[in-house]
């Protein structure tokens, strides 16, 4: 006889734990550089897809079979018998898929912290160990019956189980990796390697937030009684609280510390606290989660510093820090905060002395094996990509894409052959318009234009000069110079987005606490061609507009024009110049 | 003894409500320019992070306390009996985090409107008022056993107590910062300010509307009875109709009216009809509800129009007019379609009259007291931020972020540095590459590379003069040009996206009503050096390709080059010319 | 007497499968071109927004309705009694919204395929006939009680009814349009045309699969018996493994196939596998999942080139191949594995027979009226937009969007007119920074530069020669040639991102089996002028630095120049060299 309810409520966890996967995906892309966003995608995917046969073939029996103490038992497909360890009222495969998606989270979190130089073949390797071997069996001692859970270690919904031992694997990986290339400059300090979108990172933050409700909430796996039932509830209220929290806390500190909030790590604070609550969530207070939120929201910094700073490890997304770090303060902070069982509750030290001594066991199981792992790898296939791989990018080295955004950014690539093909189309009004743009292909047959074959010195025979002023300058004056040209009579100009190259800026700006250098920085480039307008009168124009007596106010380049042609109309000159462009 | 079905129901609203924030994110993201996103994204975070525990502490205990008719009880953290309110079979946190992202809901409408230019410290502090006191004082009157609900007013899911409530902040705010710079003309025309990523504000209209399955149809908050079974089935009927027929009917109206179907209205239309559905969600037909719909089609363009021609109050996504407008149509045409009270359905104007009254007397609420707050925060901490952060943009200015897209727009950037530091990253290949490249780094040193200290003069001296021929031509026709000139000999070139500016384009296009000025267009610049290819024969062949006699078809510039060097063979002058790039 | 449990997991459904309509819209914007990402959310939108009301006002009535074998009745907004059909405890509202659902993912498939060259008049109609006629009439016969299920044609969620019949519309669409201007060149042969958007497309894919288990696993519409419950949880497992499993697969085959992994197709494996698994998902076991997804991960590849190469049918997405290819074999499969009644499991022909069959039936059925359709269109309004407006693309032609990404992509653009409206924002600190700016704008006033009307020549006077050296290379030697020519004296540069146009690369890339042409590469250009520096000391120095003796190490041009001015000082010449930007 099984239970709706409980059933119902198992299955929404775990299509909310899946969904996360969108939530890594976006936020581990939008945090690293564009040229390695396919390969960020394929390995989030990748885990994920990887991941899902190997716990159904392997995993889950070496998690929940009744084994012994240390292992489950080896049972592929998952033929067995689990009513042992079945929660109420809930089938086994409901249960499968549930345990499924949360063993995939555990993979999913690695990829972030070796992002932007991982071989991609040794990626698929390791996230199917960490599947098939490592995550069961410390998922064995916590959930399935083991010998961490007889001693009675809690931890609820996997700040150890999931996060910390995903985050402990990102460690161990992203320090035998080594940093990606320029991270580290010649005198050992830390630059900031900027993401490509945080806007898709922020959407990955809000849906794994979204997704946490159902990863702590349905972890109750059950909503039968009326026990479940508050549970459930308190642990939506105290898993909100906890992350809303630790935004606070680090907006101002990051604040205080930064001169400025900082804003991807103030998304990653969110994290941070969802990550840490997920042990406790069901045992501590609203208050115990607030408080729980604001330590979250300093460490995080001080943990993103540290590995960044001194530790030297270069994690991208910050994955070692959220998971590792706050999922094993997490675990330990409930034998503080717990209600029931904790110290500051006077509960004595028992019950945090199990957390401390559970995550420090499983912390070094996992490095022990995932050593092992990354090393086998290292020494066989390769774990990183080789430096012209990484500084082209992973995208086109590993997967032969030219660009995730391939038609987005060179936008003059994607015209190539477009209208040289138009006959191709089946389409009769697509071969009229190319029969009709085809007559101009060809320069030797008859075309609509009189080509006049006046010699190349013709204008300047005439006796008069062209000139052609380049103006190098910030945005912002864009719009008044162009109107203060036009009172003059220059109407044609050409504007291009360029980087100008100068002396460093006065006070850096931050990221994730490093600071960010800029010696290159956007402007415009303005080009004009004069002829009977004096170049001296573009010149002190463009002087007057442009001057603000600051750094950067720009530069105006004088050069020599032999001649000028206005295609529509085949006029050369001074007259090709009067015009519309 | 609590309900299952309930608990689940509520549980699973206020999962879906929060995940409201996605959408808000993105929407108000996408739909404001480029420069200002980390902030934007930062705004939809803390008024959320800021609500939470502001909701906690007092919020919570004056919306639902039994104190009085106007207002509830000084509660912090909720440690009140609150049996009075609680819905059937819902424990009190279930309750509590349910209406936790309803008021959030209301918080975060507000920075659309006043996206752009709004000091962040004094948002937050806003943010925390709305979320501390006007939110849950009106929201007593209503939905907290206050007199407006005595008085049998009827706000189903909150298109007052949520959304106008926010609307109306919104209107305020907007009116009292005053419009972004450059949305008025001289002339005192808007300008079409676009947003800079429709894609992402697109899925944030989706993620809205898939929330709002939960918003409406969990407001139920129990499905233990056939009637509540019923009633959430027909919310969500109506929801989806509602929105559905708005849309369509956008659709319709900007064609006839701008002469195109304006996308980012349409989507907006999408909102004004969840919006306006949600007070009589449960109480109107589906003919009804299609028919509000309708009206909220027409409504929200005219909306829109209005604030940005007529008013004058530069809403960048249209909150205003989307929550605030069509929130109170919303709950006033409930008195006119509800099928058990409305006038149309013969139940005479009593219903209608308490609906319109409670939206006045809510708006006029809201109005006074969220100008109270701004008009304080404008004269202490200031509510706008300087002309020149705004300029510069709010990411850089606010949170020392070089953008939200760093990484993605200046390519270049992201590869400062990268070389000179391989040997820094403790990975022995990439110190192999980089000692392979670093010889060359040093100019001193022998590289391989024969230097031929050839006078700069050399090529000249042969007799032979370089020209480049610079043409600004239309995107579509590179294509063409390119096989055209490779006919001729012309194999090499530098193509870069540029703009051109010329002369206003004739019909002009419309993004929200408003006409978008295009004076600068996007154009291509093809840079060729020829030596022995005739300069004549290059323009000949490119005046034919080029030729449409359309205004805009390009022009030619021709300048003298002193020489040209190959770098891979050293070759200078013609030779450097024959090539492969 | 309704059923709680049944009617939430109804509605859930119902949410779920709407915000397939996000997914669909991201992963098609993503995997189509920038300047069409307007019209292909617009689509998405009003695919969903007309066949709301469409499938309510008629297309419910016919799918549902009693009428006969073939048809249901004609019963416009659903006033009948429709209790022969209605799930066990559902209201009928509940159950309308979620077959409301269905009927618009079925529509929305079309889009894809026929994405970028569409005229959006005709999408909107042919779109309200799947949902008005089309669906219904298919659906009656395997869902509404017709002669198809009556025959024991099995589709449980949908393969057939919903994404068969969407993948032949798609395939009719793609083939009677022809393929976009520029896919196949004159041999004949493909082209690859990138999407913009990688990270988006993911999403789009990762919130499909999402959906997934509501679009299959709430389809048992039952949650209150054992044997729903048992299914329910079986289907997730199902779902989510055969998915997995397809990407798997399809992983090693496009590498086998493809010498590199494919992202984009591996991630269309994953919707191949979704869309496959659909028709059986409750009648297989795990194990035959597995094995299916592994069909369908071969198949989608396989699939997707004969569209491409042998059809020559342009699907810009793969969607016939993921809906319609994959759609039929995943119900015709159904009749291998179901493990009641598949071949494989000792059950004979006979049921693979009708799956046969009905796939058969429903595909003819569909090709035949949606011909008719397409027919009707083309000769009436048109079917396909014109082929000028399809190269400017679909947003500024269809909907007079700039684009999508106006603010994003000419950054310039957004900043026109910024400045000279300052006073009208009704900001006094905009008034003042207005003013204060406002004096240079118009070159008679006294302004605070010093013009010095130094003759243009005065530079050249000084015996003092400039040089303009403008270096065409890679982007990854940037930094090196930075430093190199700092150590030279050269400081001041700018530096634009470029595209090199010359011989084509060795060996080619893949994009979903097609080779990419990349005859325009990504370049810099960095542009110096020299006063002092002599010019052959720079050339050499960037010879040495660029040289690595391969193609592509970049040009120098060498011009002359006849002024240089420093804006900030009014230095001319060689003073203006000297500097900081």
């Amino acid at each position: 006889m099984y239970s709706s309810v409980n059933t119902i409520w198992v299955l929404l966890g775990a299509a909310m734990v899946f969904f996360m996967q969108a939530g890594f995906s976006m936020c581990e892309a939008g945090f690293t550089r564009a040229k390695n966003t396919g390969n960020i995608l394929m390995k989030n995917l990748m885990d994920f897809c990887i991941g899902t046969p190997a716990f159904w073939l392997i995993g889950f029996g070496l998690m929940f079979g009744a084994g012994n103490g240390i292992i489950g038992w080896f049972d592929p497909t998952i033929q067995a018998n689990y009513d042992h360890i079945l929660p109420a009222g809930v089938p086994l495969w409901a249960y499968v898929i549930f345990q499924t998606v949360f063993c995939a989270t555990s993979a999913t979190i690695v990829s972030g912290a070796m992002a932007e130089r991982t071989k991609f073949s040794a990626y698929c390797i390791y996230s199917a160990a960490i599947s098939l071997i490592i995550y069961p069996i410390s998922g064995h001692w916590i959930w399935g019956g083991g010998w961490l859970s007889e001693l009675g270690f809690h931890d609820f919904a996997g700040s150890t189980a999931v996060h910390m031992v995903g985050g402990v694997c990102a460690l161990i990986g992203a320090k035998i990796l080594g940093p990606r290339i320029g991270k580290y400059g010649k005198d050992g300090k830390p630059r900031a390697i900027l993401g490509h979108d945080l806007a898709i990172a922020a959407l990955g933050v809000f849906i794994l937030w979204f997704c946490w409700f159902g990863f702590n909430g349905c972890s109750t796996v059950a909503m039968d009684s009326d026990a479940a039932i508050e549970s459930a509830s308190l642990i939506f209220v105290n898993t909100n609280l906890c992350a809303a929290v630790a935004c606070c806390t680090t907006l101002v500190f990051t604040w205080a510390r930064y001169k400025k909030p900082d804003v991807s790590m103030t998304y990653n604070a969110a994290l941070a606290g969802l990550v840490g609550i997920t042990a406790g969530c069901d045992m501590v207070s609203p208050l115990g989660a607030a408080i729980m939120g604001l330590i979250f929201g300093i460490v995080i910094v001080l943990a993103v510093e540290f590995f960044d700073r001194k530790a030297k490890i270069d994690d991208p997304v910050g994955a070692i820090s959220v998971h590792g770090v706050c999922g094993a303060l997490g675990t330990i902070l409930t034998g503080l905060f717990s209600t029931s069982e904790g110290l500051f509750y006077g509960h004595g030290v028992r019950f945090l002395g199990i957390q401390l001594f559970g995550v420090l066991v499983v912390a070094a199981y996992v490095a022990v094996i995932i050593t092992a792992v990354f090393k086998l790898l290292q020494h066989t296939i390769g774990l990183r990509c080789s430096a012209e791989e990484e500084i082209s990018g992973l995208d086109i080295s590993e997967h032969g894409l030219v660009s995730a955004y391939a038609d987005f950014m060179p936008s003059v690539e994607a015209g190539t052959g477009i209208i040289s093909d138009l006959e191709n189309t089946g389409s009769a009004d697509a071969e009229d318009y190319a029969s009709q743009v085809t007559g101009s292909v060809h320069p030797d047959e008859a075309v609509p234009v009189e080509v006049r074959s006046a010699p190349l010195t013709a204008a300047s025979d005439t006796g008069l000069h062209f000139t052609k002023i380049d103006i190098v300058m910030k945005q912002a004056r864009f719009e008044q110079l162009r109107q203060a040209l036009s009172q003059i009579g220059v109407t044609g100009m050409t504007v291009t987005n360029v980087m100008g190259c100068g002396m460093q800026k006065g006070a850096p700006e931050y990221y994730r606490g490093v600071p960010v250098e800029m010696n290159l920085l956007p402007k415009i480039e303005v080009e004009i061609v004069v002829c009977k307008v004096p170049v001296d009168r573009v010149i002190e124009t463009a002087k007057k507009v442009l001057y603000t007596g600051h750094i950067g106010d720009g530069k105006i380049f004088v050069y020599g024009v032999q001649n000028v042609i206005k295609v529509r109309t085949g006029e050369e000159g001074y007259d090709a110049l009067q015009d519309d462009n």
